[in-house]
């Protein structure tokens, strides 16, 4: 048994790697931490998300100050950790658990993409730690389980990042595609990929659907740098709690056929447990809420293709991916505790 | 033309208020004011509410000082002015509009009860115009027109209330309910009913179905003290923007039929156009959603009744009933600009 | 005053008209009608929508059989019908009317397009009125009001065509799009655009979103017939009731910039009340739902667009741009009992 | 491991059972039955729940006739059959399945409820088994495993019925309810328990919230009779997907106040790992949407109380609840596979 903690506990995220890790048969979960100021510190779990009563009895502990020997203490203590915190926080974090020998699983976009430009562009602060970004492995389970198994700082891919890749990829890799067409990422995701809070904007009565972040949401970058091609990617919100539908339309080659994509797909997923490829019919959110699945269908006609892919923004595109590359990370069966 | 302005614009009910009153044919919208230091301040309404676009071109002004000239000559520019605002600014704003000749309807529950130790247990503050909330009628339109036809100061009856009154009092006032069962009023309320504001409460993935203030809602004193009798009353958080649905279970007297019941209700309103008697079917959200009415059916077996009653907690809970009472101040048809 | 009837009362849209000609000032709404063995002949109108309780009193009518002198009677008594029929029934019923001389708004897809492959194709039957096909007028209010002016079959725009085509035909007509790629329009629609019916796929624990006709909808001929040029079209259904939010993303032509694109759109819709140009934000279905208009907005990036469009599908979409046709069509004020 | 079938698996429970019975350590799900002449007959359950891809991939088979030879071999080739089916299938099936020394979990109201009048008043159907509804043990988990044990027929307990007797039972057993006012239960569920079919009043469009059967729901005696004294039971349709909120009113004796309600509960529920006593807040459809669950919450005043009871229809409220029987019936830990 790994020991694993968590940290941002408290947000959606961190309550399915709670949910997930509890009944985990290699990691036990011995430890949930909010920022020390957080008024949640000290609360049960169950306090917050009514759900986990009966399931996790821990409470949310403050976390140490930064540079503390308690903080020392707690990193020295845990196997791993995963970082559910907002991306200035794992930033920081994440070089204080490496220094102690714990490995370390991000959720935030702090150290996804290695680029100089990218941090202070699209997150807003120069990141300090160059030479962890450039160890740090991107968390793509399906495409980068070689490095994850040796990385000791992972990078968890983000929500509309994993479905767009994972339905691109095959296509791309295989040279199916033609792109001087950027690929056109349409996505709608529910509500709770703007976290856990008190927001005008993720008010219930304010919700209903539209787009937002047009042209300028840094999860296109993120796509983009690890695609090794541009795309154009539109996010909407929409009235629902979880889950993300993305819509791809994107120009084929010519000469491709509904044969040669479905053997991409196959050729790459077949071995893939958390990859569900439609053969008739179309993903939908119903069909991944509460799953760790990532489902992929696809139509193609004259030329164009239209992908559909779906998952639940919180599992495969966040906590259970996290899951996910942890257990490649031990050398487990990468589903374990998922399915 | 009367000239009306709307304080406490940019809520959900202002907004409702600002919808119903720009096609009103006898009331003049003339301002829409927030509080002065709102951040809505000099915002055109449209840009909190994209559905009023090219409905309502004005925009948010900030509120005077309370004791600047600039209020007193805002006061005396209004024929009649909608308080829409949070108990404590209606308690105050209702006599400086009042000592300027202005016609006062007031959508808190400021005025609506008048008993010493009401404020101080349900509203938390002190009330300091003891008099006026002597002056004040209550605004439960369809009972109190009377007095509503010679108010200078409308205190409009709370969402629960009204409904709860409207399904009630026929029977009460009629003897027909053994009131030694306080009546058993489960009502549950759209998240509108919370106000626009950011809110963990009212955020999209906290919201699913609950019930709160569990007999403890300043709601229960309003609706106890105008019935003239005990209720038991439990408000519910439903997952919907709009609309409440009230399930009322009362004991009946003895020999007491459906038919007396309908004579009852019929004989109370018959004449009301507001309200709209269900003869087969009982109300639902649906029924009454963007609509100024409040439904009501009824079963009755071995000596119970159970009443249904629905209304759209925005409109016959709060604007459309505000105007009604307008109209009626003004002698004009009471549904006039709501129908 | 004019007579006007609605045939197909009992669905959404029927509904829909039913609740805006019985407020209509110039359109005296005389009868309502269902195929005449449906369920719901006789009963009244509000026992299938209680919203409309107290608001239409009128009874669903069987209507008379095809060829009888009934229907001819029918026909003769009214001075305008609304067809909000299937596609076939309207396919049969317009002739009927027109040749009583009584203007006909067709809500259906029987005389949208006039090609000789399009019914057969896409809606499974042979055109048997190639003439009347031939002289009926697309219902598209903002671009034909001249030929509405003048027409006696009016076939009202489809719901995803409208806001598509609203979109686009701007940025097409003042050649502002590079058309070497299809136009992409991703959209998502309310489930009542599947019409009022028992049925599996618009259960309420089936619906969630999910893209559905991809590559074979009915409407993506029906939009590049009108816009005369190709176009990708992906539908999809949200768990909503009402609306379409529409993303469409294009390619511009060399040097097109948002100037250009906003005084394209200002040039042709300055002057149409039922178009509201974002000049900020972007619309959402919250800002349609319920009322008639056809919100646009839109951001520009290297060489790409990404056109927001919004409607309600069952007002813009359909019976409201149907009641703007015959207010266009008697000369009256294109909003008038719209807004 | 015990062989275990499911019968009308394309059902909303049905697919529940799946869900659990493929993972359950103990009972080897090895056939999925639908009625011979449903459409859904031959195809695999996922093609009708994505969400079981890769999860299940099993196929619904065509229930054999009810009198032929391959009847009698699939109730032999099973340990125990899970029938969610309809009352009058289950009527049938059960019989046939017990003869052939198959244990029997009927989720259908078939065997409930002992009593000659109510097959016929309640269902619609005379009960042609008397000996065997003698037999049948009703399977509300927490108050009958004893029997349940040694019963060979399990009457999973109805939805609305296993929420309000879990939530009433400990305060009756104690003596703690003056039962001259009978306990009122108020209750909101959510679409699923309608059953996945094709319906008007289960519609997207057509769902919002409204009582149903009001003092006539064939849920009222089946509470009625196990808890041994009369309620009013008025059930509601809410616009969600699943789970029961259950608001009961209820008058107690003299003296209790909530230190003897909690111990009540406690004394009855401390060691029942599927009940939830709430000590703060109370339960809402989202604590227990998923789940295994039946949360318990409460407050009084002045002489009444207020129980808030939860579980998730399709779980507890049956296909858990059926699952924790044969768990009992077998002598499992009664949660195994559920948690």
């Amino acid at each position: 048994m790994k020991k694993a903690i968590v940290i941002g506990a408290s947000g959606y995220t961190g309550a399915e790697l709670v949910r997930i890790l509890v009944r985990h048969p290699h990691f036990d979960l011995s430890g949930l931490y909010v920022s020390g100021n957080s008024l949640d510190a000290g609360k049960p779990i169950s306090a917050l998300y009514p759900q986990l009563g009966q399931i996790c009895d821990l409470s949310l502990q403050p976390l140490p100050e930064k540079n503390s020997e308690a903080m020392s203490a707690l990193a020295r203590s845990a196997d791993l950790v995963f970082l559910a915190t907002a991306h200035e926080v794992s930033h920081e974090l994440a070089p204080l658990f490496l220094q102690q020998g714990c490995k370390v699983f991000d959720l935030s976009g702090a150290y996804r993409v290695n680029r100089a430009d990218f941090y202070p562009r699209f997150y807003g602060f120069e990141h300090r730690y160059p030479e962890l970004l450039q160890q740090a492995v991107y968390g793509l389970a399906e495409w980068n389980a070689e490095q994850i198994r040796h990385g000791d700082l992972v990078a968890v891919a983000g929500c509309y990042p994993t479905v767009s890749q994972l339905c691109l990829k095959p296509l791309i890799e295989k040279g199916l595609l033609d792109l001087s067409l950027p690929p056109i990422i349409n996505a709608v995701s529910g509500v709770s990929g703007a976290g856990r809070k008190a927001s005008l904007t993720s008010a219930f009565c304010e919700v209903s659907l539209n787009a937002y972040g047009v042209f300028n949401h840094r999860h296109q970058p993120e796509i983009a740098t690890h695609l090794g091609t541009e795309v154009i990617f539109t996010p909407h919100l929409g009235n629902f709690k979880r889950g993300i539908l993305a819509t791809i339309t994107a120009k084929l080659q010519k000469g491709v056929d509904d044969e040669k994509i479905r053997s991409a797909y196959a050729g790459y997923y077949h071995d893939k447990p958390l990859i569900r490829l439609y053969t008739q019919g179309l993903p939908s959110i119903k069909g991944v809420e509460f799953l760790p699945y990532c489902d992929i269908g696809f139509a193609c006609k004259e030329g164009y293709i239209i992908i559909i892919g779906a998952e639940d923004n919180l599992l495969k595109g966040a906590a259970a991916q996290a899951v996910q590359c942890a257990n490649i990370r031990y050398g487990l069966a990468e589903t374990l505790g998922l399915c």
